[in-house]
């Protein structure tokens, strides 16, 4: 996997982007130099790869998908009014809310034409997988905002908005390297569903590792989420079994994370939450189990879903 | 051209949009529906016909390239802080800056997706044309806001902006739509060259319609370029031969509009203006007449050309 995450951190690094306007690609290659897991491109590497297709031509997918998503950060920022992102200042706080927006939308044509670069073959049906992706992710995100004024929200309905928020971006990397490797519609689409599944797993256990996480290693602060109410698996699943919930999570206890965190045990969402990510991630097991990947390739998918969900941080 | 105008509007009302989330698809319908002159895509249908080409194959490039348009106007109202386009509150205004953000997101993702109906031979070379303008038409709305914050703001610099921010796009009407037609690249790059020439007389006459405009017909308010200090062609020039404008332009005096604009007069502002509206116009009608397009084409082109400069509104 390090071999991937090399050549992706390599291929971004001689990405060229003009030097001037600066306010608009500053912020670009600011993004785009911040590091992360190079989760998404490593997928569609790892995919190509294992069903034997040239890694150099799904690269234009890989490093597409990889800039989409840090163009996804970059507004989703400005809508969140986040102020830290991987350690750093986000960019509208270190420029402007315009350069923000701006910049976001030159992010998002560069994922564009990075994309075009894939082989001529492939490029209608990679592109038109990348902007369905595009539109659903642009969904997931406006449910996440619309459920923030909501009380009412179902559990069916937050398995969706992350679904469609975070995982089908996954699905996506992986069908993408299955086409370039000339994958069937079938086979491509049974990595899109382990993808998918290991997304689930994944945002599953980030709304875990919130309350249950390892404060030295998580990233984040513990218990963030329900220090601003957000409407998590656990609070959605925890306010359907005790309702007068809402007054501790509405209220400004010093003990809230603590209290909130020990009803969630009590009511038995942890478990839930628990078995929910195993659910989801053994899922995806079962369909990686029908790919027939050689072993190595087999082990590497595997040691992927298990290192998710398993990680403290 | 009502021809033309007719088929556009009713491509973009059969547009299909889902319904949910109605925060995100809401203000696309809303933004698509507010009408407009359609110049773009008519530019695209018209090169395609006076080539010879189907229409009907140059359809998806003319939508990508008006919705394309349009999602510029929306992301670009909340960088300006606009109240209003079109007679109607604008998107920001109308629900919130989070929308307007993300629904533009999408805007710019569905243009994508349909430029990607076009022709699949044509395909490469129509994303190419799509991506490096919207690239450039950021350029120019980042050269635009920077520049409020200078003083040195040259007549060169600005011309570069305005070709940025508005010509292009026309340029890649155009050329969009002598793609479609099998055009050469060196018929295609004239039409390209002409419908520049055309945007920049096109924008210069803005400039000159917010002074001497009929204020019952211009639509916006007379003088609005001068009240908020924007530095136009008009005022550009005017401070390079009078710099103590500067004064009358950053204060607020009552009769401040028609003080400067009597001081363009004066310092021969006005008669460059016409000059370079004109030159541009005639350098359109001059590639133009290097077109060889049948009579009937040719004279479409030349109103067109003719009306767009000539316009008082």
């Amino acid at each position: 996997m390090n071999r991937y995450i090399a050549l992706i951190n390599e291929a971004l690094a001689g990405l060229e982007l003009p030097a001037e306007p600066s306010r608009l690609y500053d912020p670009i290659r600011y993004t785009l130099s911040g590091g992360g897991k190079r989760l998404r491109p490593t997928l569609t590497l790892l995919t190509c790869d294992a069903l034997g297709g040239n890694i150099d031509h799904a690269m234009p997918a890989a490093l597409a998908i990889e800039v989409f998503h840090n163009f996804t950060l970059l507004h989703d920022d400005v809508m969140d009014r986040a102020d830290v992102r991987r350690h750093r200042p986000t960019v509208w706080r270190r420029w402007d809310e315009n350069v923000a927006i701006l910049s976001g939308d030159a992010m998002l044509t560069f994922a564009t034409t990075l994309l075009a670069k894939a082989p001529a073959r492939h490029l209608p049906e990679l592109l038109s997988l990348f902007n369905t992706t595009a539109m659903e992710i642009y969904e997931g995100q406006q449910w996440d905002m619309d459920f923030e004024l909501r009380d009412d929200v179902s559990v069916d309905e937050y398995i969706n908005m992350i679904r469609l928020k975070t995982s089908v971006l996954l699905g996506c990397a992986c069908k993408a390297g299955a086409i370039v490797a000339d994958a069937d519609s079938d086979l491509a689409g049974r990595f899109y569903s382990m993808a998918v599944d290991l997304g689930l797993a994944f945002q599953l256990q980030d709304d875990y590792l919130d309350c249950w996480g390892d404060p030295d290693t998580f990233g984040k602060a513990i218990g963030g989420d329900i220090e601003c109410g957000k409407k998590t698996f656990l609070l959605i699943n925890a306010l359907q079994r005790d309702p007068s919930l809402a007054h501790v999570v509405g209220g400004n206890a010093p003990d809230k994370v603590a209290t909130v965190t020990a009803r969630y045990e009590q009511l038995g969402v942890k478990d839930l939450a628990r078995n929910e990510i195993n659910r989801y991630s053994l899922q995806a097991l079962d369909t990686l189990n029908t790919l027939n990947l050689a072993p190595d390739f087999h082990h590497r998918f595997e040691r992927l879903i298990t290192a998710l969900i398993s990680r403290d941080s």
